[in-house]
């Protein structure tokens, strides 16, 4: 396992050694992480990462390389040094179960550490769940738009990096894809993997239909052929039939075909056509090429003949939105065992934090299917599900809406306490599964493509009131 | 050194085996990768990656573990299983250097190997040096944008997981950055790190006055202190300032201010103000705040008084044009010691490859200065600089410009002879001066930010002969 502990921003070692120096290194301090914005202007995200941040921080700390890379930057004393040598987690996280679907300012991780540790592990933190997050959420919106067809993440080449085709692969998993191009991926979360041949195999031969045959000959049992390096209705998909009739013959069962360029909607219905009246109506159509959502949507919209799509840049990249800007905030500094709120001002009031030490309910119909709001609230504050439950808008706040039958559900639980891993390691399949439920929860109306409808999140009447608190003591300080 | 050698397409691997099956694994054939469009409009596009792509292939073989996991894919027999087992890189590979200001259509890595080989690194290949040239490319347009004034690449938290953020920071520092906050970064490629501290450190502060004085106190040599936290102008630099000269008074010299939000212009300009009246005329303004080169520049038109610029999502992500579309294209194929230029046709012009082996050259005035245009040649082709040289638009033909006095450079050069590395290991210090000699030799014309003059390629007159037969030759073909 690749040792990331310096994978973190300089200041926060600077200011590790600045707490140190002044004394208040073992405060503890409550942190949350949470975004503000969706990608691609999508009604929900869903979070991703969470298996990563535990594999960071199971192996999170300062080797004799590190030590001795940070002492030569000349900015530390050897105390310090010293100091780190030891350094390793303590505190409790409390999380989200990865796949989670969430929206913006809720927490979605909550860090209750020494604050030299909660300091530390923030970068790594937002990095890896702010990118698995992003491509979740975009495969999603993909999926969706295939209407259950299947995709395959193909960005391998494009994406930015080895790990973004690794960690973006598996993202893509989570968020709905069947299976990746990319074999490390595969390996790596034993997840589906595929891929038949490229442009440059039929260029190694002499003629396409010899390609073909050669292709065939290997993998008679599976045959997906590409059929768009010279044309494909007048060559591609007739050498594509004389082989599957080859196959046919020997009692074999051709897959099908894969069209990488050209209009997709003419060509896919076209060589659909030509597939059928040849005897091969169970072949598929794959379709690659620079695809996207919208792309799909519109594909389908004019009656595209294709089974499966393999999308790449636009999606391991997330091309249009290629960062979720998830950020991780002070919520909280302990005092005398108490939880002191804290919260950061700004003039853009969309930036002021949520104080306190918080959680996140979410208000299910009665029978627990679809989720109608989510409220942030006091780690103390209790629903009785007996009663009638009135939530408002944190703004407008004479937009109330009330709840009589329902039932709630905390998103939050724990993943670490006191140093301690307290949650069972997931596969990516269960994930995947569980990200299939939370989609399942959501009405159609927030899962629309374009312009869906907001889904509800409101502050409690206690957070709410202490928030409101805060703000004018620090405008009436301001004075 | 992670083994990257599954971080492929499967296709590649499923081609391998077909191509042994097909006895054709040992045909020697060219591929070359280049791109068609530059990133962000861009006129140029600096290749970065080249190093990582050497660590690549120096660790290039499929590990027990590796193998297993393929043979558990239950797609291959044992003897291919076997044969990967003693799988090597044995091939010849040409590339400019890294840091060389490239164009499109130019190839800019030639890979003449056994044609398993060959496939087998594409992707990687591809991977590796498509996104450190996006951010190198990327960093050269803000670098431009801030016109000499240092800028460091901020962009962790967002990148696209932590291989994007420590390869994004090395390409970034290529591109013209002075330095990254990324640690890893910083210890791996010995390249300048930045930090001190962050909006939570003057929250767990009682006051701001207090937050600045426990970090001046122990970093008083270097003392940056972050002013947004409350309000610019009516708290963070006036507590600064009182700090700042508490710091004078004990004979430290104090470093400056950073802001982070609000608007930049004119809290720089004010700032700069106060610090100046103060008698700080020596302390700098460091700006951050969701930069890039387009924000920059117009910042810098209303006359910010900002000394460095801390770049971040933006810059890490290539936001906006998140991908560089590089690609790894067939171009010729050994037969009975011969090579064979292949062609790949296309319905769309722009996506027809240049057939056969290829180099470029660089055309310079006399004195070597500024570079004029490229020619992409066939690699046995001669100039003679003695006589003049007339080249001509590929498209529009009847364009043509006649060189008198001029030298030339040839941008290939060997890295791989025979599957030996035959190029000495560069840092990333000589790499970024290499990069800032080319940058130095294209006239300001092509470094414009937005429409820039392009820059002239060309093809010589037998390469574009060859071509035009070839695309002749599969049209008639056709009927």
């Amino acid at each position: 396992m690749r040792n990331l502990t310096l994978l973190t921003d300089l200041y926060q070692i600077t200011m590790i050694n600045g707490y140190l120096k002044n004394g208040v290194d073992k405060n503890t301090v409550v942190f949350d992480m949470f975004f503000r914005k969706n990608p691609c202007k999508n009604s929900y995200t869903i979070i991703a990462g969470i298996e990563q941040v535990i594999d960071y921080i199971e192996n999170l700390h300062f080797s004799d390389e590190d030590l001795e890379y940070l002492k030569s930057l000349n900015l530390f004393d050897d105390e310090f040094i010293n100091y780190l040598r030891d350094f390793k987690f303590t505190g409790t996280i409390y999380s989200v179960e990865e796949g989670s679907v969430m929206f913006p300012y809720e927490p979605v991780l909550r860090v209750k550490a020494p604050v030299v540790q909660a300091q530390l592990i923030e970068t790594a933190l937002l990095n890896m769940i702010n990118f698995q997050s992003l491509i979740a959420t975009k495969a999603s919106r993909i999926c969706s738009a295939a209407e259950g067809d299947a995709v395959f993440e193909f960005g391998l080449r494009r994406a930015q990096g080895p790990d973004a085709s690794i960690y973006g692969a598996r993202a893509a998993i989570i968020g709905g894809c069947v299976g990746t191009s990319n074999v490390l991926a595969g390996k790596k979360f034993n997840v589906p993997v595929i891929g038949t041949h490229a442009h440059s195999w039929i260029q190694t031969f002499d003629t396409e239909l010899d390609a073909f045959r050669a292709y065939a000959k290997v993998y008679p049992d599976s045959t997906l052929l590409l059929v768009d390096t010279y044309d494909v209705i007048k060559s591609g998909v007739p050498n594509a039939i004389t082989v599957f009739k080859e196959l046919k013959e020997k009692g074999y069962k051709p897959q099908g075909i894969r069209i990488d360029s050209g209009d997709i909607a003419y060509l896919s219905k076209k060589a659909r056509e030509m597939l059928d009246a040849a005897g091969f109506k169970d072949t598929i159509i794959v379709a690659s090429s620079d695809l996207d959502e919208e792309v799909i949507n519109n594909l389908k919209l004019q009656g595209a003949a294709v089974d499966s799509w393999g999308v790449g840049t636009k999606l391991i990249t997330s091309k249009g939105c290629p960062a979720l800007g998830g950020v991780y905030k002070l919520s909280a500094v302990e005092e005398n065992g108490e939880l002191i709120p804290k919260i950061k001002i700004s003039e853009n009031p969309n930036k002021i934090t949520n104080p306190g030490y918080k959680k996140v309910v979410r208000i299910y119909d009665k029978d627990g299917n679809k989720a109608r709001a989510d409220l942030i609230m006091l780690h103390d504050e209790k629903i009785n599900t007996n009663k009638p439950l009135t939530i408002f808008d944190p703004i407008y706040t004479w937009k109330k809406t009330t709840f009589k039958n329902y039932s709630i559900r905390e998103m939050l639980s724990p993943l670490y306490e006191n140093g301690k891993l307290v949650r069972e390691r997931k596969t990516v399949e269960e994930i995947r599964k569980y990200t299939q439920n939370e989609l399942n929860s959501l009405w159609p109306e927030h899962k629309r493509l374009k312009r869906p409808q907001l889904y509800k999140v409101d502050l409690s009447k206690k957070l709410w009131n202490l928030k409101h608190r805060m703000m004018n003591e620090v405008n009436k300080n301001k004075l």
